[in-house]
């Protein structure tokens, strides 16, 4: 339940490891002095995983204000949920440091206007507004009315100088004093204060001012020469005394929980389980399963029901979409929207804004105590994709749920059809991207992402699938034999994921028929089978079997590492195009006959 | 000159079709009644390349409206440029229709913010205000003044009620008064109007009506029931007369260009040139060569001296930076802001909005006349992303300008260096993605690139990399052998794009020194490879040679299709880290003696 900050404009990182330095942070000067350096806990940037206290990944401009109204979100729920007349367990404000950098982002325009729709009293930003940005004085680019543009958001602003302690103090205690919207405050600033013939410059926003500038500001401002890391023991006592604060509020806060536990087991069991990353006994009980050969089903279709059988059992879980329940399947069938008066609400209707949906559920998750999801197409996942890369680098496990997730949307066509976002999507480090092939592997695939403290990608098909035999485990191992050649002994493997495998199975009866016997493997997560033991990937994938033939509806980029050279990609390396599905896939080549066609060439 | 009209809603296409239809435009009733089917000119969102009439390709939603920004920006720059006392060439206005899911979007803030601080006042749009999305009303989730928060960004703002075509008609003129802010015309309308029982609803937004509703919406307008497709005559009469209207404005323009060719053959012959996607006579004899073996040079530096000399030669070559202009070098020495003050300047100060400035630069390339670039971090192509891909689709010839282009960034650390970008970058169709090794490479990418009627990225050094012989025709294959194997018999080969090529052919001395002789390839365009016949592909990278190391500080993803199977790809699949850049490439592997062991591995 401690406040948090969050330093938006991550350049200045400096800022924050002095003040947790000085605060008493577990950060020695000898950190400070190992400044971006190698495997120093001081990097360029402040990245949460490095360095305690920081409580985000930032540098990326935008994305600390954006990831604090999800810091703001989680507070405001888990207070509305968990709290009760007796024991206040969440109660905190969210203070963010942003630039004029991240002002002119859009996604910070995005997550703002939902910080001010929602009515997030308890979030606070102090904007640097020192008119300096690399490029020069912000006349050059930054003109608008940034207070009247928050007014217009919804927020409570003031404007103080941002040198004056007392201004910053009373400014600080209007905003905590406004419950009814977030604050901003703007705060005058001059940047390089102190330096001569540099202050209120750019260069002295980027370039380093060297051993001459650092004595002259020394001396003009009253500090010591020597040493070059300096801290009066004066410094330090007030300092330290704040820590001290901080540390009696933590007691307290501890006697609390405990008081909480034995008044309220269950519901202490719970928020317990989630800030430990856990699942409730029982989480999965009443997740679906689909017979075999019933009805086909679209994997987002069957997303949903999984999304709502898991929101029944594990509460903490909550997400929305941006603007497209209705095809993302995101809402469960209980669920209520939050809003400003319903903060108890576990369902966000993020608007038509997937970037600043994305940062505020990276934040919501490096809260803690709540699990997000958000829902978008696919094909908009590049509207967010700093916020899928951050979520990875920063370790927030939000769950990434895109549907329409191929050429097979259809008539939308070419803007709305997805091409290279799953190529895109595997290229990005420690990140599982799902493509399951049914309902039955959809379900497998989600077990997977909620059990995993990582963030995940699950993409999903608008249209009808056939339900498969269950196999979980071969989808935990990323791909699986779904389908053994009719002999036993493959004279060819066909290599598929998500809609694409139903399509191999056609294909390995046609070819049976004319004699030739394949295997089809399933591939719903490479980076998971990517990381099964090499005697299992032979197994599935034997060297011996060198035809094969990959089919799936999107860029064939890394489709080779797995046919070999030898082998036929059948992908799609164009964009897509407005017509009813059927008549693109026919038209792209996405066929039976197509991999019967190349399976028969590579066999002779 | 025409007057631009941008959909920016672009799943309300049918609306533009019809008017291009009763305008006169070649899109005969067969193509309406085609609609969302293969290959008809009605596709489901609007494509420019599909339909004459459309400007730009939209539908991903705040895609239209930045796009208009750079219409109007591009207007106002000719016209500062082109016209004289005399002969006024370029003076037209830009229309947007746009809607709720649009002014959601980030990429409309940071494009509107760019055209309030630029006063671009011929652009005018009209927000159809009808309070529904996807998801429900718009209560939900965008409560913001709307009409406010233009106001802060610039603009002149009117609201009307959006049904009355008179109060239209004056907006509309009030807006063309207007000539120092752009103007929004809010416009109050009933979504499904006339439709019984579902106006104002949001399942008018997405549902077809059937033919019940159809049927009962026509009598209650007093419609014809019969045909389907009906319009009376005098709709065609009054809408060919505007077409007609648009004939005459067409011959007017006609004899003031042909009059100023004849005063200002100069000018002319630029516009013309630029207007047909033609460079003028001699662009590229002042193009910078570089001597082998000189001072080692960043491609970024070596990027800034192609700009300022392809500047110098053609004019009408236009961009900027996302306020990384001193590290992007993307400033010609003589070059001048354009500001509101300053309509003849060619460079863009597009703030710290890489989204806005990919949607504007669309916008500008589409209208025709200009060449425009755009220059962030290679990291940050990850803001802009939907723009790079619509460049693409949309063929708007968008030049993206990307330094810092690998881990090689250095101090900044994990946020801001590169990992999956490049290969995120090939997976998109239709694009060439440029990653030259050296000072000469650059040169003959950008020569590439400038002669290329579609977009393309070009990912630059931060760090200085040697300079090697200058091979312009191996870079327009895309591939091609930098170094031979010192016996000309190359035991294997060594394949590299960018910085990495001099740690391949340093590895080359090392393994020969051992009696390994090796070839290093290197590749600074996959796509151009791709197209070459198979004849050059073998020579480059012959079949028998199956012995293969690739490097490049960057994802794997696609590399295992050059090295084969029994190859080894040296890549990087995890973050980057904060410490000097040379410190990074030993820890990561990214070394001469990594691909020497992996060599001498697979010769054994």
């Amino acid at each position: 339940d401690r406040d948090r900050f969050i330093l938006s404009a991550g350049h200045g990182s400096m800022l924050i490891y002095s003040l947790l330095h000085l605060a008493g942070y577990d950060l020695p000067m000898e950190e400070l002095k190992n400044f971006r350096q190698w495997e120093s806990r001081t990097p360029g940037h402040p990245e949460n995983t490095h360095t305690k206290g920081v409580e985000t990944t930032t540098g990326p401009l935008g994305q600390g204000i954006a990831n604090a109204v999800g810091f703001a979100l989680a507070e405001r729920h888990l207070a509305a949920v968990f709290n009760t007349d007796e024991h206040t367990i969440v109660d905190h404000y969210t203070y963010v440091f942003a630039s004029d950098g991240d002002l002119m982002e859009g996604v910070a325009y995005e997550a703002c206007s939902l910080a001010g729709h929602w009515k997030l009293g308890k979030l606070i930003v102090y904007y640097d507004d020192n008119d300096v940005t690399i490029d020069g004085h912000t006349d050059l680019a930054f003109t608008e009315d940034v207070l009247k543009r928050f007014e217009a958001q919804g927020w409570h602003t003031q404007r103080i100088d941002g040198h004056d302690v007392d201004a910053l103090v009373s400014a600080t205690d209007a905003a905590r004093a406004e419950t009814d919207r977030p604050s901003i405050i703007s705060c005058r600033t001059i940047i390089g204060y102190g330096v001569p013939d540099e202050e209120g410059t750019h260069s002295v926003h980027s370039d380093p001012l060297g051993e001459e500038k650092v004595r002259a500001t020394k001396e003009r401002l009253g500090i010591p020469l020597e040493p070059t890391f300096h801290v009066p023991a004066e410094v330090y006592d007030y300092m330290r005394a704040a820590g001290g604060t901080g540390a009696d509020a933590r007691q307290r806060w501890d006697g609390t929980w405990a008081a909480y536990a034995e008044a309220h087991p269950d519901k202490y069991a719970l928020l317990s389980a989630a800030l430990q990353h856990d699942l409730p006994a029982g989480w999965d009980a009443q997740l679906p399963a689909f017979e075999p050969g019933s009805k086909p089903l679209a994997t987002r279709a069957a997303s949903g029901k999984v999304i709502d059988a898991l929101k029944q059992a594990v509460p903490t879980l909550v997400g929305g979409s941006g603007d497209l329940t209705p095809s993302n399947k995101t809402m469960a069938s209980d669920d209520v929207d939050f809003q400003a008066f319903e903060a108890r609400g576990e369902y966000f209707r993020f608007g038509v804004r997937e970037h600043g949906m994305g940062a505020i559920l990276n934040g919501l998750n490096l809260h803690g105590g709540l699990r997000g999801y958000g829902g978008t197409f696919l094909i908009f996942s590049d509207y967010m994709r700093p916020t899928i890369r951050l979520a990875a680098l920063a370790k927030a496990p939000t769950l990434f749920v895109y549907t329409h997730d191929s050429v097979g949307l259809g008539e939308d066509g070419p803007t709305h059809q997805p091409i290279e976002q799953i190529a895109s999507l595997r290229a990005v480090p420690h990140l599982n991207v799902y493509r399951p092939a049914d309902a039955n592997e959809t379900v497998a695939c989600w077990k997977q992402m909620v059990t995993d403290p990582m963030p995940s990608v699950i993409a999903l098909s608008r249209q009808g699938l056939p339900v498969l035999e269950a196999n979980p485990e071969g989808v935990a191992r990323g791909a699986y034999v779904v389908s053994e050649a009719g002999n036993g002994d493959p004279a060819g493997i066909v290599l598929a994921t998500g809609s694409e495998v139903h399509i191999a199975l056609d294909a390995q009866k046609q070819l049976a028929e004319a004699g030739v016997h394949v295997r089809v493997v399933s591939m719903p997560c490479w980076e998971l089978f990517d990381q099964q033991p090499e005697a299992y990937k032979d197994e599935v994938l034997p060297g011996s079997v060198t035809a094969r033939v990959s089919i799936e509806a999107g860029a064939s980029l890394g489709w080779h590492r797995w046919t070999g050279p030898q082998g036929v990609v059948i992908a799609v390396d164009r964009f897509g195009a407005s017509a009813p599905y059927k008549t693109i896939y026919e038209h792209y080549g996405l066929t039976a006959d197509a991999i019967t066609d190349a399976m028969r060439s590579l066999v002779g």
